[in-house]
């Protein structure tokens, strides 16, 4: 086993109270475990919510996973209300990707995941066009042509089939996958699908972002990463950034520009949730980089 | 005469099309005029607005100022059908700041002119509070309380009292005033009234940004220096930045950071104005830094 | 007491090894201290140095401060070989600015400090020129002017009488100041010296900097806050930033522009120090935001 | 023809004195070209050096290509003793990609110039390691393999074979080429050859500039996209940026991270490279963006 495989990861919400360090500090070191990483923040000490992240090494671990989980429910988190879950580096997620036509947010993805930077399992790609087959199939990566035909149904028709396709899929990657998906789908994937957004959201919500910028004459463009719940636009944003333009950049020269922040933003929105370092705060993210 | 005051802006907007650069370019030469900087966009050149700015020197000016613009006015600029406009550094704008009670922008542009950085003569500054007095009056400078009343009379007389104030004033600056100025005020400064809003627009327009950030739980805060027109927070933007800000900054942290950008942003929106850097394309900005 | 006043905060700096985090958290649960915030850093896991910082507050804690300090070494510090130090918010540190003639950085802290932003007692500026004397009068604080004379025997005079006036100093902050201090003062503060260089470090190291960026056609410049140790511009980094600059950036608009790096990561710099988020890993800094 | 075809520009460097733009515009507009873009630049209005780059359409030119450099030689330059280019979009510069093994920025050299988003043809690719031979072919480039024998002779030998494949070629890339060109290689492509150094100079002279950057404990890391000449990293500076780092990133995170920098600054210093935006003064680079 390498020592990669020997990582897990504890994520904690609970509500605030004096105890909760000490409590889950003491459980892992009673039972063998190196904790390595342990970021923790809290909403208000009184009254507030209590967030944590705790990366630890198991090569000395007393029992079995299992084990420690049922202990750990009983004696720890049913004390403080918790919820939590650990997750192990040896059992990557299993992701899938959708995408259109433009190739530069998938390729990134591809290429960080070929050199090993992308700690999953992806186990497809699907599209609405047929166009990127052969760069997927390059990579070695399952692709499938789930074309969109006009209409409620045909949408419908596409969905139950990306459905039967991204069953036991941990993530799905909305890589600018230009279709919008209903809300049914969503809600099989709670804050498990993660879509680019070619704006600074809150600005510049729904389609045409590059062209609404240049219309309003902003001197910054934006790119943002966010889960996708059922309102358009609207989930909790995990990643921003944004690049200075000037008058000189046309509509062509914003979406090239854009580019470069899509795909690094969303391969970093993707990283940190195969890392588990994305928490949940309301409708807000807490990211333990 | 020092070589500053001998510095001239002409700055052009007109149609497009072939032989603008050489006509303003041979009458400036033919005029013993030095161009020491040539900066020149268009929008299209087939069709579209060419928007340009020269700086140049004119101690061997072969005529007077009067004469060389009634010059330009016949034989250049009738025939391009030019809007135009020369100003003279030995003539600064005048300019007039509005501020409510937080004085990080209004410091910022008092401690940059006292160092000579801003070119133009600060004229007074006036207030709806009378907090800040000692600070203004402590660099030599009028400063003027002019109490808002509740009511729309009350919001009458104050901007009356304004208008009488700010006669013969070249420039507004509203460094962080939080009243709204009326319709009526503001078409009596076409394009002369900077205002710095405290968000990147046209996200959070409106009331209490840095709130509505928090609850949204962006990644990065921003601030947008803009021209004031009547729809509020709508102008032509000069300038915008923003500041990265992760979970752990709450509102007031927003805020500190949001000092930063906004003195910043504000400064040199106000100073490229000042030097005659700001043209105007429909309602948007080309800077010529 | 205001819930300011309350906050306490524990560094701490050992070799890691298992258990450390259980330890300290049971211990000041134990003493009902309630942690608001755990910081932890290792550098390696095994074998490494494990950082950590502490923020809790005292107003439920069931012994005085001497006693749970004294507590604290007995029980847990000496198992784990630990560098600790606890510092009360309820006791801010003793500040010292020195200065020469640019006053950009020191009324950054100034006016921070004036608007409640820095946590810290100013307790006097003193400068080798007389002129910013009715500035920080101004401010209600004691101003000293210590001349240079040249020659060794009139730098010695003059840092015999800085030690005389920085008796009793937690902190100095050199806000551009432009004189060298000798290993022999620097002694006496060791990591409680803050400098503020202006250039990217190691970029630049010594006199001129801006001059040295300009010759050398750089497309950024940067400015470097660092703790002072005898060797010149080489003592543990801070924070830096960068800010980009064209061709069109002759050496006074790259100072301008410097300016406010300088101010900004200086005021960053001893802000981080006064809260206690800055630990040494060697000639490294740590810093928990 | 398509309107990017009929794209010329014209470079233009000589002793500043009046009258330049009017005799250049005068000139252009005379024979029926259409300026779109006029860039200029003076290093000192009196004694200094005049910069320029004009962009132009050339459907309407009265001449032909030839006659109008004859014509400009004549009429233009030599009154001004003017070094000067023109160069066609119709003619692509022709590029030769050096690389290792990392593939990072050839990645995005070559995406990008399937996108169409690098003006040139990219004749070759050659590599002292043959690992990335499939990658290459697979966008149908040449890929040549010139191992590199240890001693003075195998590197002779490889340059002599660099040479041979480089005949006719306008642009070297040195796309990560962890090998050092002589003297006598650098001197056949004066300002033709494009190094991406990963650190920002003048930082981090010579071979791992991330492993100094780690060691010293800087707060940024940088790439820096320069023209080679004798001296090591020392050639004029195209482009640089930075990005943000913490003591939470070891070696392997300060790569991964300045990848991205490295691949984005090689591509957009080799764009304007290609679009005849650099222009040299002295040892600095003046870029027309």
């Amino acid at each position: 086993m390498t020592k990669t495989d020997t990582i897990a990861r504890l994520l904690i919400s609970c509500p605030d109270r004096p105890g909760i360090v000490a409590a889950v500090s003491n459980f892992l070191y009673s039972h063998g475990v190196n904790i390595t990483t342990f970021d923790q923040y809290s909403t208000d000490p009184e009254g507030g919510t209590f967030l944590s992240r705790l990366e630890f090494q198991t090569p000395h671990m007393d029992v079995s996973a299992p084990v420690l989980e049922q202990a750990f429910t009983e004696t720890v988190a049913a004390r403080f209300d918790m919820n939590w879950h650990i997750s192990y580096a040896a059992r990557p997620k299993r992701t899938a990707i959708l995408v259109s036509r433009l190739d530069h947010c998938l390729l990134e993805l591809l290429w960080l995941w070929r050199r090993g930077k992308l700690p999953t399992d992806i186990v497809l790609v699907a599209s609405n066009h047929d166009d990127l087959r052969p760069v997927v199939e390059g990579f070695g990566i399952p692709f499938h042509h789930v074309p969109v035909e006009p209409g409620p149904e045909g949408k419908a028709r596409a969905e139950a089939r990306l459905l039967e396709l991204t069953g036991g899929v941990d993530l799905v990657v909305l890589a600018r996958y230009m279709q919008i998906l209903s809300g049914a789908f969503v809600s099989r994937f709670p804050l498990r699908i993660i879509n680019i957004h070619h704006s600074f959201l809150p600005a510049f919500v729904g389609a045409n972002p590059y062209q609404k910028a240049y219309d309003k004459g902003v001197k910054l463009i934006g790119a943002t990463a966010h889960y996708v719940i059922e309102e358009l636009d609207a989930g909790p944003i995990i990643e921003q950034d944004v690049a200075r333009v000037t008058h000189r950049h046309d509509i062509g020269a914003l979406k090239d520009l854009g580019r470069d922040l899509e795909r690094q933003i969303l391969a970093r929105a993707v990283r940190w949730h195969l890392e588990d370092r994305v928490l949940l705060n309301g409708n807000k993210t807490v990211i333990f980089e």
